[in-house]
């Protein structure tokens, strides 16, 4: 992609005569569609079958995109030299207003490796993924882990970017900053899929940490190929201090409420777009609500709910979130933080919230 | 952009004839393009100018594109309507062997904003810039400023983002991480005309900091607009414990080690790309050797020297800089440390240089 932001209006007629004799000599067949009002459109086409579509509008803006396939070296090299020849062109052409040039990174499309999974926010981000380590579909969601070279591997549940083996930061901020003493507590984790947060927590010495994950094949797969997040705490369904038990969330808060358990803290880590088997929640909102009623049920009155919230520029859905907190069946307050998890390419929100004690 | 590969071979004719109908009832006008060996191509125009690109490689790939101009909310409701049906009608024509769909978001191009600033490692990402701040061109460099949503405003000197508000983190690292003991101690600081690195060691109460920063228009655009990074202390150009020199910082080095005045710490936040009104230096690494060789001659001899290197994947890069340090007059010893730094996008290496002890 090449774009042009020229000053002058664009004689849109005289850059197509310009430009043209660029493809022709790569023996480019033309063909050209213009407008009354909206300039013109070119189309290239060479035998290799590759083409270049060139799009003159009539108020300055001139943008090339070139698109070839399985591109070796040599055509990589070929298509770069082509495109500095429309660069230069562009230069003599536009003498009088000189303007903005643009050329975009080439965007890898239809690969055995996708490289691109947008932001919370919406924005395309192109990742350093160099391989597919592990794809399969869960009955609960589709689950890879794809490699990058900065980040370790990462874990992408229904094409959601989760976690990351550098994302250590993501772990912290979902305990706590480092600021609660997890010694000789009783810990509830939700999700967590990845052992991440187990991992960290049973380094502190807790008397017990119960982990709820309602997908097997999350663990299986992070257990082998998320090492880094979550060390050996994965090898074993329950070891010294923990239990993992594989099952949805919500019948066991609500088993744990009816009993009267109670947690020091509760770790809600459950993937952004929820998934459960009870068919009663319908929406996500819901859901969400459902969750932190239970969770305040199963925690002590001293005791605090840590969770992740939404991309920092997602300021409705954040609002949404902190309304849904005022609705709970007990009064709570919380507070919030803004952490730079590295494979994110987004700033995050997590909550702390906690029930507000009795007047 | 939206990308279809099929798990099996594709039949050209029948992709093209299936989803023909639905750009035509959009009164998009075809023309298409055939060739032996390599698929389709076909191009759709509309009236209002915008036009699509649908590519049908004959191994299983599917490739549309759509542009249109200046597209409001209703336009943009439509392209939406428009790919829907795309995808809903591969859908049908590939029951047999369903592939996988990728819609990308769309690339905003030769707009007033540019959100493409793409990582040192070539990758295409795309910022939350909403405004230009600033956009002037200094004798040495384009500066510009702009604001992102989640960053606060960013630096971007010739095309290369160097700091945002956000990047504390970058600060500290190439401080060295909150490891020194800056009090009473003298410091000169290469460039970093941003101030950042002036105004976090001030803080910690130095005998004297000189910076040393070419370009004074950096100075005063990160004056006004970077004042998450900078504070007050580039409102004069000196002040209680330090002072800026505005000057190539070449001959203030060959000056002061003519002078034999020595500093317990040299920071080189210099740009990337080395800029200089010297001309002997025809080659990066040269001007990067000469830099921590002149550095070298006024540190103490247990005196350090912090930079930043480069993306934690341009290993190659950072193997050249490593090789350099082995060939300066003294021997030296090196650290490093990877760091993420909100708004690059990539992790980033930097490094600490010592001279070695006598033996």
């Amino acid at each position: 992609m090449l774009n042009f932001t020229l000053d002058a209006k664009t004689d849109g007629e005289t850059i197509l005569k310009g430009l043209r004799s660029i493809f022709q000599e790569q023996g480019m067949v033309e063909s050209v569609h213009s407008w009354q009002d909206h300039g013109f459109l070119a189309t290239y086409t060479s035998r290799n079958g590759s083409f270049a579509s060139l799009r003159i509008y009539p108020h300055g803006l001139v943008l090339l995109d070139f698109q070839g396939y399985d591109s070796d070296a040599q055509a990589q090299g070929e298509i770069a030299s082509l495109l500095n020849s429309v660069e230069r062109r562009m230069e003599e052409l536009s003498q009088d207003g000189a303007g903005r040039v643009k050329r975009l990174p080439p965007v890898l499309r239809g690969g055995a490796v996708d490289r691109y999974w947008p932001t919370a926010d919406g924005r395309l981000v192109e990742y350093d993924i160099d391989k597919v380590v592990y794809d399969e579909d869960s009955p609960y969601q589709n689950i890879k882990i794809l490699h990058s070279k900065q980040f370790g591997n990462i874990l992408i549940l229904s094409g959601d970017v989760n976690l990351a083996e550098s994302d250590l930061a993501y772990t912290q901020a979902i305990m706590g900053s480092g600021k609660e003493d997890y010694a000789g507590k009783e810990v509830l984790i939700l999700g967590g899929g990845d052992g991440g947060v187990l991992h960290e927590i049973v380094k502190l010495k807790p008397k017990m940490v119960t982990m709820v994950e309602i997908d097997h094949m999350v663990i299986q797969a992070c257990k082998r190929h998320m090492r880094q997040t979550c060390g050996d705490v994965l090898d074993h369904l329950q070891g010294d201090g923990y239990q993992v038990l594989v099952e949805d969330c919500i019948p066991v808060l609500k088993r744990y409420a009816r009993e009267g358990k109670e947690f020091d803290y509760v770790i809600n880590d459950l993937t952004a777009v929820p998934i459960s088997t009870c068919p009663q929640e319908d929406s996500t909102w819901e859901f969400l609500r459902l969750i932190l009623d239970l969770s305040m049920k199963v925690l002590k009155p001293d005791g605090k709910y840590f969770t992740q919230g939404n991309c920092v520029n997602m300021t409705d859905a954040l609002s949404l979130y902190e309304e849904q907190l005022g609705h709970l069946y007990c009064p709570v307050d919380f507070s919030k933080e803004v952490v730079c998890v590295p494979s994110y390419f987004e700033l995050w929100v997590f909550y702390t919230v906690w029930k507000k004690a009795n007047p």
